[in-house]
């Protein structure tokens, strides 16, 4: 596991989630997001529209991570549980916030801002609104906790609005090499990589891709150096298997 | 929340998660094909490849369910840890287990099983094989914990394998109603519904499309008389709403 100065997990927050009817793409979005500026993320957790259940698993999340993000049942329907969960976990009142009332006001045309929709404007006591450029109703920070919509669109927007307050650290790099072997034929040689390299993180991923099994060698850390001595190495332990044509074809590196 | 006689949780294991690398596909596939047997999925978590927070995660879920499933980490490179933390989670030792070896020796050729894939035979003492149709390696089970491979094809397989020995209820039943309103315009109906019909799950899902507001509907429970009246409510309801033409066009509603 990459070490970082700042840490993060994820509370995924959604009934949908867990009978299977929607697949996330937050997780993915974020990790690779907070990667970037150097925050891994070490944990994430999916719970249903339960206040109970999200302010426990608030709770237990936010003294082990620099920040915890949530997302999900921030909108106008009963379900919507999350800002009332969240004040519960802080032990502070639920109450209408004048400032997020005052953008949902501006925005709508006048008498469409029924009680559904103020429902978006009703905080935790003392959050800080993270705006959101889609479609207005805002995400709110309280203490280390960031509180942002459901939908993919709407939580891009808004993280890309708090992420000049996080304070990261350096970028969390990543290289790959594919080659066409079994797992097991690489383990030893990357087993012994990793020993050499502790400061980085060697992983590896099989695949099938016209019936030849592959696998995907994977280093990632923050050391630009290490990071590229890391890959040569598995490059060399890759040729010291005698693959033929470690070139294009049998295979290929490539950054990301 | 739908309450079931049986529960299940997901730990979804590896570090390919959460650096993004990798978008998950399991928790989708497993929510679903549970419901179908009975047992809501109440919780999932994501951990790192790290003994300790592996072993952490299966003791506080395994109490708190019928049946902790976990995905990923049971391959034969040095990241796959899962079936060590298992045993340490279960203060048991990590031995190589004969009925597994004797699988892979026969799956191999000559001289093929080598070391990394003997470590695939190495489980926590007392557990049971889960059958690997696709690629042999086994899966296994011990007290009510069911590990599986993280590639969704193998893990599918396994889920297969293991499925006839879960004890489930009633079906986990879904239908859903479309219309093209803002959710906030539907939100007073629905939660009077929620109200009336507290064994269901009702949930509201919003969306884009063609430039129009749309909200998806969803009634969930294991009652078929209870779910059909519920949907006829919410079809009602809507059309009170005089939303023009509530066919195809601006309201549909189907079953899932």
């Amino acid at each position: 596991m990459i070490e970082g100065t700042s840490t993060a997990a994820l509370l995924l927050i959604g009934n949908e989630l867990l009978s299977g009817r929607t697949q996330d793409a937050n997780m993915a979005f974020l990790a690779a997001r907070l990667a970037e500026i150097g925050i891994p993320l070490i944990e994430a957790r999916v719970v249903p529209d339960v206040t109970g259940i999200i302010a426990e698993a608030v709770n237990a999340l936010r003294p082990r991570v620099t920040y915890l993000f949530t997302t999900g049942g921030i909108g106008p329907t009963h379900d919507d549980i999350t800002a009332a969960s969240i004040a519960q976990a802080f032990g502070v009142p639920h109450v209408l916030d004048e400032r997020a009332a005052a953008i949902l006001r501006e925005h709508y045309p006048p008498g469409e801002l029924n009680a559904a929709r103020l429902r978006m404007a009703t905080l935790p006591q003392g959050a800080e609104l993270i705006e959101n450029p889609v479609s207005k109703a805002p995400g709110f920070r309280i203490g280390n906790v960031y509180v942002m919509a459901g939908i993919p669109k709407v939580m891009q927007a808004m993280f890309e609005s708090l992420k000049p307050g996080l304070k990261g650290g350096a970028p969390i790099l990543s290289e790959s090499v594919t080659v066409y072997l079994p797992e097991s034929k690489v383990a030893a040689g990357l087993a012994a990589l990793q020993e050499r390299y502790p400061g980085l993180e060697l992983g590896s991923y099989p695949f099938q891709m016209q019936n030849r099994s592959g696998t995907r060698l994977v280093v990632r850390g923050t050391d630009p150096k290490a990071l590229s001595d890391c890959r040569a190495a598995i490059v060399a332990m890759v040729e010291g298997l005698g693959v033929e044509g470690l070139g294009s074809e049998s295979a290929r590196s490539d950054r990301r």
